[in-house]
């Protein structure tokens, strides 16, 4: 089969795109000697997890946003899992589960009282948890600023609780989603080395292990300049890349592995504008190159080939309809865009957008779908 | 079970609202005296379509947004629908197999090429399809003015197609949504209806049949004054209303039927703020009220009853987490919101927050879930 013969609209993976920054972020890892635990968030799906990071290495550690992310790719193989969301005592037994099985899940909190309430529940599982000390790095989300006057306190509590085990200290700089510049995103990579590698000199001071000191976002991984003292980074979104990552000089559009195939549904000829079926249900409602330099509106307009069409991009959006036209507002020679041509739109924000699809049409550079990859959702 | 024993976040339906908002637009249908064809793109469910229009009734009709619909609601019983997104080509062998198995499927179009386009698929497929042509109300979209140079043309060619049955014109005043005041929208009704009908008028003075006229939003829809000569409504929100919807002044929200279940993960109390598990993935990324008079965010937050817990929305959010903070910027008692607590967020736009779930948990008034009605997805 070939884009020309599925329905529209549809989320397409160009899986040489795909191998080309997994490598990259590979090679970025080695360089700067740690290791790297992918964020499964973006991708969602067991067969871009595998080739990001093989489940049968020993050493194969990954990141997940939500438990059932942890339960899909447990049941993949991957056993070194960690929940990069602050836990409650709630979800506890759903991790218990995990661990009875096999695999090795840690988890983060970032407060004394998270601490004794997941001590706690572990303890009534009868399990044991590794547990990360979140730490703020930017001031974006959560975590504790590494001079917190609870973050000894709140180490110790783990290091003290039988069914909880210290692992150290991550952070997750999104603040670098912000920057306006590659100097700026190399400064925020520092910032949040220097973050937790202050944290984790806190704690080994305070006579607490920290084995781990866990950092990451796409754009500090690509940037950092040294990670010395870090142990790993988490990227997530350097898989598929997006508009986002290549308004922030993170990548080009031509890294971009992602797209969302639709076709022409008609035309307003005093406009200039085509009209797709590539709606909002299809490219999610995120805007995220709004705040940028360059805004994409919707995303930016291909070819079936995936090759950038200069200067369209979708303007609006509604639930499945996609309005494009010319970032500049000049005139678009609709004759070049009949009714039913088919078009790839790369999309801001890839975490989004793969989300509103159930599966990838796997293309390699072409037109002919090699496979279709499941993705899942839900919590 | 009850809403405390449920992992989150998830999406929870009240019924007993549901209900109510059900039954107000039957009451506008029968006081303007048009048929209620109810548009199933926000709930896509079959048992909140149930509710909306029993598909036993021989006079049931409904509408749709994706190829996907058609085919569940027909499976549920469901003879009249429209299709409500541009026709091309490529997407009438699908439509084709659901009139082979029984359904009345119409769909719309607007222009010559499109025309002649589907008559060609349809006659290839020997179905006999039913179109309106769309009328373009407010600038916001698709379709033709009412006085186009191609209205009459587009029209004639689809009543002369073997393939094909001139059903009527059709609009919907997307721009309703941009109104500032109840003024505003009735008269963005009256123009909603006056355009549909000035094409109507055309049509049959013309020589053409035009035996439906539709029009439809859920804000058109509650303030018209008059549908004279309208023969059909097509709202769809309406049946969950959302914080969009309140800011215009067409429900209150205390009418709004769902809301995001979700738990507090953390705080931040230097800045004020509770972290909750309701990111972008459960709430979607849609900023509706951020164009109207009072922002709201993310969404309102609620307690587990549903009652609004004054001034607190969720002012950002990540794939999943939520941070909540007063509206006015004031200090918030983290004392009242303890780790673990549960909250209900109301969403601004009912259509893009239920598409990131797979099902309803149901409740009527109270806590404990009645139900659990599944939704679909998909294209």
């Amino acid at each position: 089969m070939r884009l020309e013969d599925v329905n529209t609209p549809a989320l397409v993976l160009d899986k040489s795109r795909l191998e080309a920054n997994l490598r990259r972020m590979r090679e970025r890892a080695a360089a700067l000697g740690v290791r790297l635990r992918p964020h499964l968030k973006t991708a969602k799906a067991a067969d871009v997890a595998r080739l990001a990071v093989d489940p049968a290495d020993d050493r194969a550690a990954i990141t997940v946003s939500t438990l059932a992310e942890a339960r899909q790719f447990a049941d993949c193989g991957y056993r070194d899992i960690l929940y990069g969301v602050g836990m409650v005592p709630a979800k506890v037994p759903a991790v218990a589960q995990l661990i009875r099985a096999g695999a090795r899940i840690s988890i983060i909190l970032d407060n004394p009282e998270a601490a004794r309430g997941i001590a706690e529940a572990a303890g009534a599982e009868g399990i044991r948890l590794a547990v990360l000390v979140e730490i703020d790095c930017d001031g974006k989300r959560a975590g504790l600023v590494p001079d917190s006057p609870v973050l000894v306190e709140t180490a110790g509590i783990v290091h003290a609780a039988a069914g909880l085990e210290l692992a150290g200290v991550m952070t997750h700089a999104g603040g670098s989603y912000a920057c306006r510049s590659v100097g700026e995103i190399r400064a925020m990579a520092e910032q949040e080395r220097a973050a937790t590698v202050a944290a984790a000199t806190r704690l080994r001071e305070a006579g607490l292990p920290c084995p781990h000191v866990s950092v990451g976002s796409t754009p500090t991984a690509t940037f950092a300049g040294s990670l010395d003292g870090v142990s790993e980074f988490r990227p997530g979104v350097y898989m598929f890349q997006d508009l986002v990552m290549a308004g922030l000089g993170v990548c080009r559009l031509s890294d971009i592995a992602i797209s969302v195939l639709g076709q022409v549904i008609g035309h307003q000829p005093d406009k200039g504008w085509v009209l797709t079926d590539t709606g909002w249900m299809a490219m999610s409602r995120d805007r995220g190159t709004a705040e940028q330099p360059v805004d994409q509106g919707y995303g930016v307009v291909c070819d079936m080939d995936g090759e950038v069409i200069d200067g369209l991009i979708v303007v609006g959006a509604s639930q499945e309809h996609g309005i494009v036209r010319r970032r500049d507002g000049g005139p678009i020679a609709l004759g070049d865009f009949p009714l039913g041509r088919r078009l790839r739109i790369l999309p801001n924000h890839a975490c989004a957008t793969a989300a509103k699809h159930d599966r990838y049409l796997v293309v390699e550079g072409g037109r002919e779908i090699v496979a279709q990859w499941p993705r899942f959702s839900g919590w």
